[in-house]
């Protein structure tokens, strides 16, 4: 491990960060919300932090694997730890616990808030918890397509044909042209929604926020009642649509822009994903109607916008859930676990990592029947690698076994077992709300502070798919 | 398949169960409890059918694969089926379903019960519901060591080695020598346990009844508050003992046996099983010291009886775990996945599967720092076959799979959230009482029929490992 290396990218990083502070200003100027310094003073705090390192730390030109974990580990914790900087300063959140947890959940695009009153925080602060979201879905979409597969991570192989080897010379070039058209899509699925939401008699500001927190799967809403406060069927559809979009693999929105629709369709995980949303919706309406809601419209409408918010992890609400029928919550809790695309912002063990456990179990049943049938499991037409399989039966056990230990601790720090394990999955998976205690209509404010902290670090082993920060616990890592 | 060689092997084993169903009858004679014709009808129907089976069905000598599976899935069936019936003749459950769900309960040693006064039933009774228990322990012993393996089933590939493969004329001699062997062991076991009991005081017939429930990690009492009533340390700690051996597995008490005692040692599954029970008990100590127990040394006769009755699926009670600090519940929660080692009567999804699934994990760490290195996953000094790794992925999405299906559709049947998981657990891992409506001092009498039907194909399931059951569900296995 090149310790210097990553530091001189941690400095650009973090001058990368002071750009994105001042974003909210004009806006704090706009509305007078008078938190404008707050931003000011965190984008000059990282400036010359990241400065510092950026220029006293050499850098050597080959960056290898080790790096590159460290540097998405650490980039993640110093966005959030740097990114907390407003809060503290405006004193929208005076305890640093939480200023960390708030931040971690935006950049992770998770979504869990410890603010118990939103409403009436500058609108500086508002748009920077949007924005953190928006950022960290940015950030996710070139690290599923782009990092992370070099590095070798979990399910995300899949697309390691895509990309060319762990070479440090090639790897640049190729990031930022993957980086570039991804993007481009992303700002522009931002963009339409935006409007669309205007449209709806939303105003920029909330537009721009919800867009944010939308395309992210993010959560993070400028209402108490999240999308629920605007009590609108043609506000809770957009956002339902976009919410779908933002948990589908982002190269299959590129390839349609390009005009090639039908690469949906010839993508099976985008059509397991469908799949999954439109079943979960029609059991919902099933188990809902009559008992919540006596409309079909409105059953349809609110069991949608749940069933795509937890599925997609974005976590935004217009209906308290934990109030509907045990069986509809189950659902929702079987939800939690499937998550978005590989490619998509959406986090949980994605639809693809399910999809190839399925069809393992499928084959292997099929190969005891027919012991001498050679049956490969694949995902399209392509066989997948048993490689591929091997590490998404790491990825389970390390999943299951996180959130084991995680659960423990939660209840260990005293809260119920329900919502010791939901306040795990929650922000595992980055979703945001749970159930229990830290259900749609709650939040994390009355986790104690080192629950925060053990949340805070699901939130980033969640997002960065596991393997990417325990292999920072392996000595061998630091040796040279 | 080839359905009369099926039907025929059926057809002995219903002449088995029918001797076996004799045993209670000098029972029921000497205590004149009334039930001796049940038994003596039970054992004719069973004689008629099994015999027509046997002589009306030719057989074929070659036994393949298929017809396998269908003996193992069908025969534990059979012995429901048959072996409710004197249940149903003596009036003791008069209901058919709660009759089969009891002796599926038996056959596969789970413990759940649909009883709600045990006590005051006729001893022949009591003492079938322990045979049960007793009978099916034996079966799983000679399953998962002796046919299994040949099978291709599951985790249990690491046994292969130790026999022939799967060739009819090979595998006889073979099954019949490893079952005299590990029977000798089973019975030499429940003939300590039931002299250590009387010893203590119990009467020779609640002795044996509780031996054969031990051994078999079955959990079938013969007191309404299972072993609390006896409410003696001695008896506590003799059956803490003896549930802790019946979780291991039966080859290493054979090699032990023959004065191989440092197998133990160097068995891998065992040093983590062992250190599994210690570290759930001092853990458990350390909850409940002072909470719900004054006393160190009741302290640690409740909680290592608990967390070894859980951990090894008996499912014998001495302490209500509901009352028990939440956490303490959450430490008996993940030994209820955990289950016994490979080759015991233990269920659940066995210590050799979770400790392989964190080694494999722990490689893919290490391998993503080190591209290059050669690692392998090893249980002990054996490098496990990639194959194996792979049949252990399909048996966690299996158990997954089953295990979120069946808990919904507990849940659809009207269970509450936890009550619907914890019924499947408890039945899928082969333990008996589970959480909420079906804890510890509940039973399983107020499930709908329907659900007792979902629990009992449950306790198959998880009994014959999955793929065995399962593979019967492909139309190809009934083609020619």
């Amino acid at each position: 491990m090149n310790a210097l290396t990553t530091l001189r990218i941690l400095g650009a990083l973090l001058l990368f960060l002071a750009a994105a502070l001042l974003v909210p200003i004009p806006f704090s100027l706009y509305y007078g919300d008078g938190a404008a310094w707050a931003f000011l003073l965190a984008a000059a705090v990282s400036v010359i932090v990241g400065a510092v390192l950026f220029k006293t730390c050499r850098s050597v030109r080959d960056i290898s694997v080790r790096e590159g974990f460290a540097v998405v580990t650490f980039g993640w914790t110093v966005f959030a730890l740097f990114g907390a900087l407003p809060f503290l300063f405006s004193g929208a959140i005076p305890s640093f616990v939480d200023a960390v947890f708030e931040t971690m959940s935006g950049f992770t695009t998770t979504g869990s808030t410890i603010l118990t009153q939103i409403e009436g925080l500058p609108e500086s602060i508002l748009l920077w918890r949007a924005l953190t979201h928006w950022l960290g879905g940015m950030g996710i979409i070139v690290l599923s397509l782009a990092i992370l597969p070099m590095l070798g991570v979990g399910g995300m192989q899949l697309f390691k044909a895509e990309v060319p080897g762990p070479t440090a010379d090639r790897l640049k070039p190729r990031i930022q042209d993957t980086a570039k058209l991804l993007w481009g899509v992303y700002v522009l699925l931002t963009g339409a929604e935006t409007a669309l939401l205007m449209a709806g008699g939303m105003s920029f500001f909330d537009a721009l926020c919800h867009a944010f927190a939308t395309l992210a799967t993010g959560g993070f809403s400028t209402k108490n009642a999240s999308v629920g406060a605007y009590d609108s069927a043609y506000i809770d559809w957009v956002i339902t649509l976009f919410m779908f979009l933002a948990g589908v693999n982002f190269s299959l929105h590129y390839q349609a822009l390009r005009g090639r629709l039908r690469e949906y369709w010839r993508n099976e995980e985008f059509v397991f994903y469908l799949a999954i949303t439109l079943g979960a919706t029609v059991v919902l309406v099933w188990l809902n109607q009559g008992t919540v809601y006596q409309s079909l419209a409105d059953n349809l409408r609110f069991s949608a916008f749940q069933a795509s918010s937890i599925l997609t992890t974005t976590g935004f609400g217009t209906a308290d859930y934990e109030a509907w029928p045990v069986l509809a919550q189950y659902v929702l809790i079987f939800l939690m676990f499937i998550g978005g695309c590989a490619g998509s912002t959406g986090g949980g063990m994605k639809v693809a990592r399910i999809l190839l456990l399925f069809k393992h179990a499928h084959v292997q049943l099929y190969r005891l029947i027919h012991p001498r049938a050679v049956r490969l499991v694949k995902l399209g037409e392509t066989p997948v690698d048993k490689e591929v399989m091997q590490s998404i039966l790491g990825f389970f056990a390390l999943y299951m076994g996180v959130f084991v230990t995680a659960s423990f601790l939660m209840a260990a720090l005293g809260m119920d077992l329900v919502s010791a394990g939901a306040s795990v999955i929650a922000t595992l998976s980055n979703i945001g709300p749970g159930l229990g205690s830290v259900g749609p209509v709650d939040n994390f404010a009355h986790v104690p502070a080192l629950g925060k902290l053990v949340l805070t670090f699901c939130m980033l082993l969640g997002r960065l798919e596991l393997f990417t920060v325990l292999v920072l616990f392996f000595p061998t890592f630091w040796r040279k």
